[in-house]
Parts: C-alpha cells; structure tokens; sequence
C-alpha cells in the first residue's frame, strides 16, 4: 500500500488528512516518511545511521532526515511526529539507548526532535521500534483482526510489542512486550541480560546458528548464520531441522506465557528469521500446542507479519495517532 | 476493617453508599457478604460447600447464601452482584468449571445467581477467585499505590491477577494473570495442565513439600506438608531451606517474565505459603534481582499481601464495582 522507496506524491492526488511525520531510527539507517490517515507511506527519505560516530554525529544526520521531509510541500499537514526507536528507550523520560549506537546512552531523542525548526509545536510521540512495529502491525497489518496480540520480531535479536483491549500496551517506559528477555529455561544458559535461558538465547538467528554449530553442523561453504541453516533445513539436514525445532519451542514457550498472563489470540510473527516461514512456524505452531494448554490460552493463531519494510515507519506513525485523536483542533 | 465473622450494621451507622453484595464460592465453602462503596465488609454469612454432591445440590448451597444475605436489612441498598469463583471460569459465557468441585463444568453461575428473586434486576459480574483477590488488594490492600502490579496467591496452588494501567486487566474470559502456569523451565517436568515447567509445579506449598520430599528430606513427625517444610527451614534444616529458595526461584522467573511483558512496578504475595514470610519472599526478592535485570524490569517490588480472610469477598464486590461507574443512577 506504499509507494515504496521513490513515490511520488502527485500519484496519489488526495491522501487522508491530517499527516504524520516519522522516524525510525536504527543502528544501520535513520529513516523518515510521511504517512497519511489511513497509514498510507506517502514519502520516504532514508540516511546510514554514523553508529560509531559521538552522540552529535548520530543526532546530524536525525536533523538532516527532518530537514529533507520538512522540505516536502506536504509537510505543511503534518500535525504529529512519531519516533520509533532501537531500545531500550526511555518513554518517560524522552530517552533512548541503542545497544547498536554507543555514542547515545539515556539520549534526549524526544527533546532533540522537538527542538528542530520545522517540528516546532508539533506533538512528539517516542517509541521503541519493535512497539512501533507491533503498532503498525495492528494499524494496517495481520493484527488488523485482532483486540489482543503479541507482535514478534524474530531477527538477530527478538523483540515485540503488545496489543491489549485493542490498544497499544507499551508499559511505563515503553518496554512492554519484551519478549526476548523471558526466561523459559530459568536454571539455563545465562543471557548477556544478566538472567537465564531467555528466549532471545535460544530463538533468535544468532541462537539458531550457535545451536546448529554447537550440534556440530558444518557448513558446505562458509557461511554459517541462520539463513544458511535454513537453506539445509530445507535440504532435510537433521541437526539444522532441530536448531529451528529448538527455536520454535522456545517461542512457544514465551507465546504461552503471554496467552497465559495477559489472554492474547494471535501472535503474529515477523523479522528476517521469520522468512524462514514454515521452517520456523511449523515447528512454533506445533510446540504452542502443547504449551499452551489451558482452554483460554489454547488456540493462539500464529500469522505472518504483513507489513514489510515500511513497518517501522508506519508503527512511529501509529505512535503518534493517538495524539491526533486527543486533538480535535487537528482533525 | 472489617466487623469479621459476626458484624453489627449498627456498630457502623452510616455505611458508604450504594453497596455491593459479594459471593466467595471456592471448593471448601462459599461466603457472602455486603461491601460498602468504600470497601468495609458489613456482613458476612457461610456455608460449607457441598462439593462432591451434584451441581443442583451446591447451586442451593449459593442460593442459601443468597438468601440470607436478602434477608439482612441493608440488602435494599445493593446496587450490584460480584461472584469470585474457584476457576478456570469464562466471564464472557459466564460459566465456571471449578476443580475442587466436579458436578460443576462449564456450569453457569452468573445466570444462576441472576435469576435469584433477590438479585432479580440487579446487574451480576463474574470473575475467577485470584483475580478477585487482585482487585481487593488494589482497592483496599497492597497494591493501592501502584498502577501496574501482579497480585499472587501462593497456596496448594498458585494464583494471581493483574492491574495494569490502573485498572483490573482480567482477560476476554477472565484468566488473565494465571502465573501458576507459565513455563519457567521449558524442559523440564510435565505439569497436569499438559506443559511443562509450570511455576505452579515448582513454588506452590505442594511443589515445596515435593521437592523437600525427593531431596531426602523426612519429617520428625508424619508431617510433610509446606507448613512442615517451613517449620524445619526456620530450624536451619538445609534441604528446607532449598526448597523454599528453589519455590523463591521458580517465582521470580514468573514475576521477572511479567515484568518484562507487561511492566510491572510490584507483586503482591498473599496465600497460606506465603505466611512463611521472608523464608520464601527473601530467597524470592534474592532471585528476582536475577532475573528482572533490564531497567524497565528491574526495581518490582515484593510486598506481602494485607487483606486477609475477608479478601475473596471484598474482591468479588470490587468486580462488580465497575458497573456501579456505568449507571449514574446508582449514585
């Protein structure tokens, strides 16, 4: 429903007002767009992130995402601007901390946003980025459906978000949803985190490729992530079809844990490693079953995640909607 | 607060207005009270369950209750039914399948307590028991200062409830919170539900007395009960003292998941193991620094639960308090 990397705004000659401008700022690319009402992405600008850069460095390239949509002749209907963020991130406090940008610790991100010229006075919503993605999921994607949903993202790391009652839940300071950092395996390997056997350990594509490697799978050529299990899985090797089995219990077990403390119905499953598709929600699906037990947190549907790389802006745009709604002056 | 097992309405001339009738229906009795809109629990009745009679013979066991409580003179400023139930229940069909009483499987409660002469016209809100007992300790109890918390009940089993964003988050059918079983160890043993590793499986009084038992650990007399474990813990007996920290454990792991998915700022700890004071809350606040270690997870504090006897009723009128809110007329 985008048009994609180079749109031209003419092509779509009435977008649903008001606008909402977002960021979505990672330790690989800073990306900006304009979303319309509907959670059309009208415009996109996109820079490399400077992530070894100081915090100055990282925040100038921020300012020039901003100055480039600003100069769209649409950005005079923004009314709200959103931020998606990589985590952890601060929502009270306005802050964030990217584990992939060291310069930013406890970083005034919100603030600095809101500072910029061309968003003086305009409403400043931060979120972490796999909020955002959950957001955008229900905005426009598979958790459409759905009042009650966990949002996966299964990549090199795992992170989610929550949808409550038909609402965003992102928690206090905006970690709701954290996935990746329970423990199913609470006498297991310890976590970078501090705890035990957190699922992220265990499911994400950094942990399937050590299962696979520490199963003794070997390679043919060099490459030894993930996606290269998952190309041996699909060749019926064993050890790679376990190090996805393995990963597909664990998400499970943490699916059953959420269905069990909070009643979801689906969790819908997106990320790089969840290209893996049945690879990894066969397996996933098969384990929940039996996770998953009790009549109310039995019958968890698992669906793919729709939105592909518009996701994150579209989710800091979701952040921003609720602003608009508190706002009748913007409608 | 309470006027306890035999009250006098006059000791207390003027009670809170309008009041909620309150039904406690568990596998060993099934109490009923009168709550006023400040939550002073004015009168109590009881009768013991007749649970392994037929579902006829125990629905006039909670018609008794129903009547003797009509007969009380206040009974005229009721406003609203609350029932907390022994679960699983299903809030949105309005039906209860307590496992303490087996006449009763997908038995409709609500319905039956609706049509009672007394209750005729009044609204009726059905919710299971540990959920109740959440709502209690956030109205009146523990949780009163926190606006996200899981309250537990740590007894042969493990139960508990969740308020988030300041208010009771039950779930679609009412089981929201069901920390008993979540698999903290995904590996490990099979749980009755049909998972494995549940928290119930590893830190009820049950669990606690088990895993004493198959340490080695035999009692001086014929007791082997939690009660007994604890008894032996204070006396310094090591493998006592194990099972406890291994229950503080498996809790932690429970409590740091919720936290992590829901962020939390408390649990609440109420239920007869939970007497044992910090032979189980310290092994238990030991470990949840452990496993809470992200900053948004980190810092939940474990508080003892301060209602007592009289919280399954004040819980059931706390359910049915959101209804009161609904119907300005009851003001």
């Amino acid at each position: 429903m985008s048009y994609g990397a180079t749109p031209a705004v003419d092509q779509r000659p009435s977008p649903a007002l008001p606008l909402l401008a977002a960021l979505d700022v990672g330790g690989t690319k800073i990306a900006g767009g304009l979303v319309d009402a509907d959670g059309v992405l009208l415009h996109r600008v996109q820079r490399p992130t400077p992530a070894r850069e100081g915090a100055g460095t990282v925040l100038a390239a921020v300012r020039q995402v901003l100055d480039e949509l600003a100069g769209h002749p649409l950005w005079a209907c923004v009314r709200a601007v959103g931020i998606g963020s990589a985590g952890p991130v601060d929502i009270e406090a306005g802050t964030v901390s990217p584990v992939n940008i060291p310069a930013w610790r406890a970083f005034p991100l919100r603030d600095e946003v809101a500072v910029h010229p061309a968003v003086w006075e305009l409403p400043v919503v931060l979120g972490g980025d796999a909020v955002a993605m959950a957001a955008a999921e229900h905005w426009r994607g598979a958790a459409r459906p759905y009042r009650n949903a966990l949002c996966l993202v299964v990549s090199t790391g795992i992170g989610a978000g929550l949808i409550i009652d038909g609402r965003l839940h992102a928690g206090r300071t905006g970690n709701a949803g954290h996935l990746g950092h329970i423990s199913v395996d609470f006498g297991g390997r310890p976590c970078p985190c501090g705890s035990h056997g957190c699922v992220e350990g265990l499911a994400s594509g950094t942990a399937i490729a050590r299962t696979a490697a520490e199963s003794g799978w070997r390679p043919a050529g060099g490459d030894a992530s993930a996606a290269a299990v998952a190309v041996a899985a699909r060749a019926g090797d064993p050890i790679a079809l376990h190090a996805f089995d393995r990963a597909g219990r664990a998400l499970a077990a943490g699916i059953a844990a959420t269905a069990t403390l909070v009643e979801i119905e689906a969790a819908i499953v997106g990320g790089g490693v969840a290209r893996a598709g049945d690879l990894l929600l066969g397996p996933l699906r098969r384990h929940l079953d039996a996770y998953a037990t009790l009549p109310f947190a039995a019958g968890v549907v698992v669906v793919p995640a729709e939105l592909g790389t518009d996701a994150g802006l579209v989710g800091a745009a979701a952040l921003a909607r609720p602003v608009l709604r508190l706002d009748p002056a913007a409608h």
